[in-house]
């Protein structure tokens, strides 16, 4: 009855170095009945890491050996970079025989980016009602909730009572593989309420499920963002978030474990957003790694070669006084990092809608002043180092006072720049570090040297 | 029955600002009746998020009209930073109130920061059972499943079937506010798997649970780190995660939506650690917010000043050429950029357990190589921008050469250093950072200068 009952090993889950090693080595004898043996007592999330980690050549092998075994619980479970990968080593057949047995949100899931031929391949394999439920949800658009939702769900009339949903239930129908509620419609279909299997299993057989429905209901529209769901599950605790029609029909339910799954790559993307680095899993080649994160290195140059023409403007007071060059760096340094810091927890506050019109004020005189106090601590501490090290309070003078405006600014552009962006309809994480850098480079150099010119020479 | 059928507010949940300017007008009414009428409908989850969005000040006021109003549910949603707030504006009655009917879980997590008399005060209002499986979480180690489980679970032998589940469930028993499992345990308490109530309800009574038992059965430690049961609970997509002590006797439960919420927090602390921010919510007041970002400056100082003294063993190359003035804080930058980008790959792979030590040389290779690609790259860009800005080819050349090396070792040190600090039980995101940096500064301006030192004078 249990595989295992077992902790789960600390590094990668259900996959040792020692069973890796097993497995590449049967990969190598071409033996698909050991591959089977030691990969069939695994979860297929737990195969599905395993074929994320090895490397490129060694995948295309092990797929070649035991393409039959690959089914579409794995595929489901791959990392989408290397879904493609490997659903080009399958056959038509094989992939249609992979994804027979999904539910069918996992079907849109491994079909919506596959070109036509794929796509009416797999989509023949389904059975008709399933088929019907795949299309329709592909005729939502791209990230929304009608896309993604589960349309496998259980609904009774609200006029029922517990022994008529049970006896439902026990009836010759086919239930979801996962169902935690029981949705209440009206003659309409309009969906009313919801009620729990535990209220349902502890309630006497005539009490009506109206009766035990769960106080709190909310549904969600099938054009609505995915994400704003998957939010909403994590906000309002909820298992299922039941996605209606124009009419208020129940047409489908989002799953809590999928949100969980949605709110984990957004998290992801927001991070490796800001970091500029374009989507990335470490099953990417090094070429298209190169290429994925180019265009933030390629902004990057061009806000340093424009912070750098502001340098210029300053050659001749650098000439003059060399510690110029030596300390400048310093100050813009300390700017991009207060921006960057301001920055981070603005981008993160958009995202889980904390910073909102109503503080969004606040907010900003708050960075502000943060970045004031900052800057006039390292002010002083930088001052003292223009005192000791060059032995000039008037250089220590200019330092601490472009430190103190650069970290200010810092402050400022940090969370005025992502509001901004957000206000317009572009991704802040996307945008915002290149912006917030450039502010504090600019500023940064042209406050100390221009302070410098003024006050030194 | 439901509250509403409506589709959440776009901005913030279910909080709009009309709602807000009526709460707050209702405050400094003092009028409690019309603040408990506008806030009664809602979900705690809002009431939580309405009082972390408005200012010290009025939250001051608020609580002081309303705080009979606040319950154990509201407290459960607070931010971390402002529950010791709202909690210390109660009293003790108050509070002892508050937690009386929440989940144990949930008592844990009010409480397991408060001084010993608050402690005390609110275990004193708990009934004996709950109040001995408090102190029991209390007594497991922080971060634990033991410390976050839910007691609160519903077992059955294993010999039973489902006719006595049901019987049972019926029966007078107290039951969890939501499970969605019945765990099966042999005589000694052992767990031995679990039947979703999904498959008891639509089974016969007849049927024995053990031919309903889910395939795949996982048990964790008491003892186990938290993050780690929620990120299996992620990976093998369960509802709920058994916790059980040395004997593999069932403790409690970890539910799903309680791993959502740690994996969450769990990123944002990656992202907020990444960009040098202490713990950060938008309710801190300016003073502990400077202090939170105070230490990763002062780090940032330290390593920027560091990266000046290497800037100033070439004072004298500078002096005869400025132009290197003005042109070397782009190596520096394009090097800073491209750790960042392997740095924060390789923080977030080591956090999904992508990153392992099956893939770690072949990942250090890629990183490496994607450097090399990229600097080639920039290296002819910036060369063309050395010979067409400052007319000198040789230049051009010392600039092209630096940025590759520069970046080869970006890419190098972006993901050694975590990897290495992970190795030694440091957090890579905490620490990580402020290493790789100073790597790109000093590799950069002495590749830089020492070249054009050896090449150009």
């Amino acid at each position: 009855m249990s595989d295992q009952v077992d902790e789960i090993d600390d590094e990668a889950f259900g996959i040792t170095d020692r069973l890796l090693a097993d497995v590449m080595a049967a990969v190598e004898a071409r033996d698909a009945a050991a591959i089977e043996a030691l990969l069939d007592p695994l979860h297929p999330a737990d195969i599905a890491h395993l074929i994320e980690q090895i490397s490129v050549k060694d995948r295309r092998d092990l797929l070649d050996v035991w393409k039959g075994g690959m089914d579409g619980d794995i595929l489901s479970e791959l990392d989408e970079g290397l879904r493609d990968e490997v659903i080009a080593s399958l056959d038509a057949a094989q992939f249609a025989e992979a994804v027979r047995d999904l539910e069918t949100d996992d079907v849109v899931d491994l079909v919506e980016y596959l070109d036509d031929v794929q796509q009416e391949a797999a989509l023949g394999a389904l059975d008709a009602g399933d088929r019907v439920a795949v299309e329709q949800a592909l005729s939502y658009p791209e990230e929304s909730a009608g896309r993604h939702m589960q349309s496998e769900l259980v609904r009774a009339p609200e006029h029922w009572n517990v022994g008529n949903a049970i006896d439902f239930l026990r009836s010759d129908i086919e239930l979801p593989d996962q169902f935690y509620h029981i949705i209440l419609v009206d003659p309409r279909m309009k969906a009313v309420g919801y009620v729990t299997l535990g209220r349902l299993l502890s309630s006497r057989r005539n009490v009506p499920l109206v009766d035990i429905a769960e106080d709190s209901f909310r549904t969600f529209h099938v054009e609505q963002d995915v994400e704003e769901v998957a939010q909403a599950i994590n906000h309002y605790h909820m298992i299922t978030a039941p996605v209606v029609d124009d009419d208020d029909r129940i047409v489908g339910v989002i799953t809590i474990d999928d949100a969980m799954a949605f709110l984990e790559e957004e998290a992801e993307e927001d991070l490796l957003r800001l970091a500029g680095v374009g989507e990335g899993s470490l099953s990417d080649r090094v070429l298209e790694t190169t290429r994925q994160r180019f265009p933030w290195l390629a902004v990057n140059l061009l806000t340093a070669i424009f912070a750098s023409g502001v340098i210029s403007l300053f050659e001749g007071t650098i000439q003059s006084l060399v510690a110029l060059a030596v300390l400048m760096p310093i100050v813009a340094s300390m700017g991009g990092n207060a921006g960057t810091q301001s920055l981070t927890v603005a981008v993160r506050a958009i995202a889980t809608r904390d910073l909102t019109g109503a503080n969004v004020w606040r907010v900003i005189r708050r960075e502000a002043l943060v970045g004031l106090l900052n800057g006039l601590v390292f002010a002083v501490v930088m001052a003292l180092v223009g005192v000791f090290w060059f032995g000039s309070p008037m250089l220590g003078a200019v330092i601490g006072v472009a430190m103190v405006i650069n970290m200010v600014v810092a402050g400022l552009a940090g969370t005025m720049v992502p509001v901004m962006l957000e206000r317009v309809g572009v991704d802040p994480a996307l945008a915002s570090g290149a912006f917030v850098t450039t502010v504090t480079d600019v500023v940064g150099f042209f406050a100390f040297l221009g302070l410098a010119a003024l006050w030194l020479l």
